[in-house]
């Protein structure tokens, strides 16, 4: 979509063009999550991303399935806050000088991107059901329930372990 | 924090960090949302709005106690994340070129915004409790309650109108 055409007429515009978002965001994830999975040094959470590394190609996946439901392109449009979000995540990483701290400073960062994506997929699904695509949303609810798991991994592994040991 | 320079040491330094960090999200949205203000045309959206403009700079001064009670000085660090979400969301509303599928766009990049906010207080409660602050947990506690109420309206107004207007 172009900076100054107003392409975005129809909500299902607005569906496609925030699919394209999230599509982007997620490949954006693909090529982020390796150098976390490097970084972290607690198993449990290297063990985590990686997980989550698999979870987020099926999501790429789930996603060119949708797009080829809908019968449009599957292609990416920029996507400034996951640009954002990860350009944070690599900048506090490289600002921490301890392996422990490090740790969490880590999940922290990977929840902020959970977090972008829940809000993407609960509005994707929403818009699905009322462009009467519940195909869509039903697939789309997969990679949200993935998300949320996600999350509240990283919020139990935080606070059972990772904030104890980064605080003593 | 120098780009280069490994100032994160301990935890304590990480919770100051996150804590201006989001400090600096929250005075960058009390500059964005009279813009969004503006631009939604649905009079609950825009007053929607109105009433989390008041509360965010609630949220700032709550944020500026919080800096008070751990005895470090009030001060917003770079976002890139708050950034490039609200870059995207004035993107977005510059290339819908409907009122109502604008409506719909405006709330769901809203529900961004919010859900950055959901996480980095869900962090900062969680670290704060464990440096044996939970003077500034429940403060802060008080602005995640109110991202996750914005978020919830945000949803139910969406759900229940905007989208349905923006699909018809």
């Amino acid at each position: 979509m172009g900076m100054f055409s107003k392409d975005i007429k129809k909500m299902d515009d607005l569906f496609v063009h925030t699919l394209r978002d999230i599509y982007y965001a997620e490949n954006q994830l693909l090529k982020a999550l390796p150098e976390m999975i490097k970084k972290a040094s607690d198993a449990s959470l290297k063990q985590a991303f990686q997980t989550h590394l698999g979870e987020t190609k099926n999501q790429v996946t789930r996603l060119e399935q949708v797009f080829k439901m809908h019968g449009v392109e599957a292609k990416g449009v920029d996507c400034p806050a996951i640009d954002g979000i990860i350009e944070e995540a690599e900048e506090i990483a490289g600002e921490v000088d301890d392996k422990q701290v490090l740790n969490a400073a880590l999940a922290a960062a990977a929840q902020t991107v959970e977090h972008y994506e829940i809000a993407r997929y609960g509005t994707l699904i929403a818009w699905a059901k009322m462009l009467g695509r519940n195909d869509c949303a039903s697939v789309l609810q997969k990679n949200l329930d993935e998300e949320k798991a996600a999350d509240r991994k990283l919020s139990e592994l935080a606070e059972t372990k990772l904030n104890l040991r980064a605080a003593s």
